[in-house]
């Protein structure tokens, strides 16, 4: 009594006493800017939405059209058009920057309101008595982004959000190009924020961060234009998440050897630069923490020193509301085995370079 | 490349678009109160922490005791101790009168601090400048509950939630007794509000259930405890979790046919006195949707008359943030076959006596 699309393997479990509580099924990929697999652990060809692990991907056309040359964008804004951010005074501050250097105002968002992600940001909002607008919403650097880019374009900024907007069909193919993958109608789905969000097999998605993070793939003025949109995000990683998020404690210590986004419905993506490799993980239920847990073991795998730096995303404790430990969430033995069984970095390389 | 505990079917689907999002790997079982399995859907003898689902067991010295009738308490007071609430007023209230007429105070509360579930009274809380207390924790009924019942038998209400003091050695008795289940102490996690919770196999819940809906298989003092406890939560549904949370809404417009409670880490579970019937589910990755969704599936094909009632609980739709539709969230096709073969209610119970 299964189906076939259940039988992925545990990727995390949360351990509570000495019992396994919960676990998480998964899969997750790693490739190289070619394609070649450096790891399959569980089924990297199932279609998965990507959500906003792809919105470096997204935030291509704001700088390889010229929109951020010609209105002088900086880190934070090109940090904050590839980010989930929290919604702190920071974030809302580079949001606005960018929507006014290009000559428009918060009325031009389409991504829907929500309360900010950062707790403090929130309280703050409340016990000024103000409701959350759409420049609160976690997504909506990357709509600033997507407007920004529209208007360098001469493309009516209104209707930006849609499937049939120039910019969205321009943003297909560029993840289809970077990911080598053919995206069918059949497979849209319209995201949390109301953009298209187009599923892919985690085997194309790492193998389009792989190049994301390397260049390497991809036309010049592309390849720049991912390079420029990295080193933002390593410059101004508070601006890609918020205090306390993944993402922004990731790249706050690794940059520029790591480059990490998450999206909505556990995915979890990432670039290694200097070994040029890219990972894809989902999480089969959609959980935020599994795979974080399991995107962060495959890092330190993949990049032994960094391991220590990673230890509170590897291995973490759970508190109850007294502060008592009571368990831990971690990476499945299956998980680790698999890893293991890849080697170190440079025979993880040679095998990749002997199946070009 | 699988581990024999990730094999459980596919609880609930999410669907966005076209194509399976995510989807709850889990097991439900559906129990009589002599054990007998009606539906044992995915893996029911793997032990689960049954966290805050089995509260009304919890509660059952506080009436049992005779706490409840020397402090003369109410509907909202038993309910509130067999609640995981939203930290809204009323609950707040039923709390601090049920501490009162033991005659303690918050002080003794050893639940630890949390903002209030209810995004309502944590803006208000917020907004009067206050921070959270040990009252708004949601499982503070419960903890009052241990505490009057500490008090009423001569117990030191000092130290009521640790694993070693009477009145844990004493729920422990009755959870093995109602489920039919030796709890072994390499069994023991501490729960999120530090009291002891014991795994179990779902099939052993179930059976628990189906006893304190039905007092079948209990002691007489014990079967007369459940049932005021789950009258309490009968009249007084809003005291058992909160505004638009499952239990409060299901039993709302269904008691005195369906008691429901969830728990933490995707436990949910019911009793049908009507049918004598007891049912527990657990996704595997503790999210609370498809425990939630499961477990409404499986009350529809038990009782089909309360199918239109639960609409909203069977097939929800995915809004966006600007209030579109990108989706739903339903029972797998696979549940829906396991619960099509069990038939008509009649049917259920005739093969339940037969095996008797």
């Amino acid at each position: 009594m299964r189906e076939t699309n259940s039988a992925n393997p545990t990727l995390v479990e949360v351990v509570r006493g000495d019992l396994v509580e919960s676990r998480h099924a998964g899969a997750i990929a790693v490739a190289d800017p070619q394609g070649r697999l450096l790891l399959a652990f569980g089924d990297v060809e199932r279609p998965v939405f990507p959500r906003s692990a792809i919105k470096a991907m997204q935030a291509i056309p704001l700088v390889e059209s010229g929109a951020a040359d010609a209105f002088g964008l900086g880190d934070a804004e090109l940090a904050v058009a590839c980010a989930s951010h929290s919604g702190e005074p920071v974030h809302i501050e580079a949001v606005q920057s960018l929507l006014a250097k290009a000559g428009l105002d918060e009325s031009y968002l389409g991504c829907g309101a929500h309360w900010p992600v950062s707790e403090t940001a929130m309280r703050a909002l409340i016990r000024a008595g103000e409701r959350p607008r759409a420049i609160h919403n976690n997504c909506s650097g990357k709509h600033a982004g997507m407007l920004a880019a529209s208007v360098h374009l001469g493309l009516d900024p209104r209707g930006y959000e849609r499937p049939e907007h120039p910019l969205q069909i321009m943003i297909v193919g560029i993840i289809s190009e970077s990911c080598a993958v053919a995206l069918a109608p059949s497979r849209m789905g319209i995201d949390g924020c109301s953009v298209p969000t187009w599923a892919l097999p985690l085997a194309a998605l790492a193998r389009g961060f792989a190049r994301l993070g390397t260049g390497e793939g991809l036309p010049a003025e592309r390849a720049r234009a991912a390079t420029r949109l990295l080193e933002a995000c390593f410059a101004a990683p508070a601006l890609v998440a918020g205090e306390r998020r993944f993402d922004t404690l990731v790249m706050g210590k690794l940059a520029p050897a790591v480059f990490v986004k998450g999206g909505a419905e556990g995915v979890h993506c990432a670039a290694l630069p200097g070994l040029g490799l890219g990972i894809a993980a989902k999480a089969d239920d959609g959980a935020k923490r599994g795979a974080e847990r399991a995107l962060a073991e495959t890092i330190a795998a993949l990049l032994p020193e960094v391991r220590p730096a990673l230890a509170d995303q590897l291995d973490g404790e759970i508190l109850n509301w007294r502060g008592t430990s009571v368990g831990r969430i971690a990476a499945s033995a299956e998980l680790q085995a698999a890893l293991a069984a890849l080697g170190s970095p440079a025979r993880i390389l040679a095998r990749s370079a002997s199946k070009g």
